[in-house]
């Protein structure tokens, strides 16, 4: 096992009913800017159990957030934080809601230049508003952690820092059930491959991490496909074990101690900057690709993920492996991702632009032993075609 | 899965060398009191590594606590931390130090009559002491969680209050070399019971928490025996795997939504109580008896035990469940540690005294349905006999 150092200070009220805890959470005082996407948490009665929990504390909105939030529009935000000296942010919705709110935490107290500098120059983030998080959209993990990712200009670009963490997060599976089918299938995909990107590296002997994470992938494994099947999406179990999962999947704690991978999420952000794919649409195409082109050097955990999560023993070892991505990429297809970037209408043309996209984001040695050159990429990228 | 709250704010450094982390934790104008046990960190050099992380913090040190901290030396330290105005606390131990400490640091700032109430009578404890534990004999998860057990006149007894958690907590496996082999196999026992606590009660579809229990199991039968084998007792991943699971086994995580036991503890403190035998020792002798007087109510948890834990699948379901605790049984033997009360010289004789202080502590409906009569729980005695 590797040294660690594990803190995550977020308080978690996990259930039906538990947006009413928000009142125990937000200091009395607080002026709160309740921060949301689209406007569909006005139409499902989220908003209004959101500001029946604020009880009298004073609050203003922030809408329009949209998936990979972009930062001209969080920046708008700005002068009503200012003018109102908000000092708490409510985060209502998934992880691109919660990741703008982060942005705009940290923006709101950022005096040494202009906001984008925190993400393009790594400026020093010294102080922040703290914020808290009612989770609408289980997947990104972004509610009980430190970390972010805003697009600019077809840059989609991560950043993070601690003070950005949550103070708190609303886990209310019943807020999911008013999810569109490709919600649904997007956050279940992107927890997997999370899980994945912490787990399919080499083998540091942490046996608590492994088996953690196998639980993980086999809980989204069982429970995804019910929660796209039209009698049994609406138990709540199902949500609950998927909201759980999805929320442990990058918390720090399957993180804590073992070597990380990535590379399936630094190209896919090129192709949700570039394109505008759904994120976790760009994990399934890119995941199984790096599988099989890294195959040789994550050989031995491939083997434990083919026996431990997918019970497969028979055949030899190459066999073995075969299987497991087959499986893994028959469990993408089970829930409508594709897994290949023609079913997103790109082909061996455009591989030339995603890793300029790569090199210009600084995005040159990939992978858990950071050895996957931009010649490495191209051949995941052809594999994933 | 039941609704619950989840916050553990402890933060972990674990790893060869983390013992300096206590100078990024504890602040820098802290008056620190070092609070050990019978002495074993001056030997080890533990103790010097201690305080040169505390730089040059103003320290002075108390030691003494014995295993089952006892309510008479704790509160010795009083007029010390007065004298000196301590305002830190760190433990340097296992779970009896850090379980001292913790009563310390609440009885330190109790102004409502004699710290005793704070157990006796469940007194408020509205402040106290802060405190930070280096961890030396993983078993009972103190070091991260808000609970501790104090004994007072053959009265153990727990309390709990989120202002005793630790803030930090230093995991060395490196440290845990010198532990006895008595310590080692205590240590796995306890924490592999606290996992069962949590666990083996009934099924409330919580897959997530089911694999992370299973998985801590399933690591702590496998490095346990190799912690005690000559040949592979030094191997520091099979240390760091069974201070990790010890940790994760009592941090609160696996017990987020789902019901809880806890009857073996709660008979098994009587038995430290009035007997003196080591805590771990106690649960190895009352949890499969448990196991086998609830095995009806417990069935199907016990049926997935079985199946996912000791990969038992062949047998009729009774033959299977017999199976499992069988093989828990023998576990324990493997760890030397006894399973019958015969083996502590304890006999039918001296059930009706225990039974007793259960009923003057107020143990008279144990169980995760708080079923366990004191008429089943002499039931339980019988079988452990």
């Amino acid at each position: 096992m590797l040294n660690f150092s594990f803190h995550n200070p977020t308080s978690i009220h996990f259930g039906v009913g538990q947006i009413e805890k928000i009142d125990k959470e937000i200091p009395q005082d607080a002026k709160v800017l309740v921060i949301y996407g689209g406007g569909s948490i006005k139409k499902n009665g989220i908003f209004d159990q959101v500001i029946d929990a604020l009880g009298g504390r004073e609050w203003a909105e922030f809408s329009g957030i949209e998936p990979n939030p972009n930062y001209d529009t969080l920046i708008k935000s700005l002068p009503l934080i200012n003018d109102m000296q908000v000092d708490y942010l409510l985060a209502v919705g998934g992880g691109s809601v919660i990741d703008g709110a982060k942005f705009i935490a940290a923006a709101a107290k950022f005096e040494a230049g202009e906001p984008w500098d925190i993400i393009a120059k790594r400026a020093k983030v010294s102080q922040a508003l703290p914020l808290g998080a009612v989770l609408t959209l289980p997947a990104t993990g972004s509610e009980s952690n430190s970390s972010g990712v805003v697009t600019r200009n077809g840059h989609k670009l991560p950043f993070t820092n601690k003070l950005l963490r949550p103070q708190f997060a609303v886990l209310d599976p019943q807020v999911t059930l008013s999810l569109s089918d490709r919600q649904i299938s997007n956050g279940i995909v992107d927890a997997f491959v999370h899980v994945m990107e912490q787990y399919l590296t080499y083998d540091v002997n942490a046996k608590v991490q492994d088996r953690f994470s196998e639980g993980l992938l086999m809980t989204l494994i069982e429970e995804g496909p019910k929660a796209l099947n039209s009698e049994t999406k609406d138990d709540l179990d199902v949500r609950a074990n998927a909201m759980w999962s999805a929320t442990l999947a990058l918390n720090g704690l399957i993180a804590a101690g073992v070597p990380q991978d990535w590379t399936a999420h630094m190209i896919g952000h090129e192709l949700t900057g570039l394109y505008d794919i759904d994120h976790a649409r760009t994990l399934s195409i890119t995941f199984p690709a790096v599988m099989k082109v890294r195959r040789d050097v994550k050989r031995d955990k491939l083997l434990q993920y083919a026996e431990r999560v997918w019970h497969v023993v028979d055949g030899n070892e190459d066999q073995r492996i075969d299987k497991a991505i087959e499986l893994t990429e028959n469990f993408f297809k089970t829930m409508n991702v594709p897994t290949r970037l023609s079913e997103i209408d790109l082909d061996a043309t455009h591989i030339d632009t995603i890793l300029e996209k790569l090199q210009q984001h600084g995005m040159v040695a990939l992978g858990e032993r950071r050895e996957i050159t931009p010649d490495i990429t191209r051949i995941i990228l052809e594999a994933a075609l």
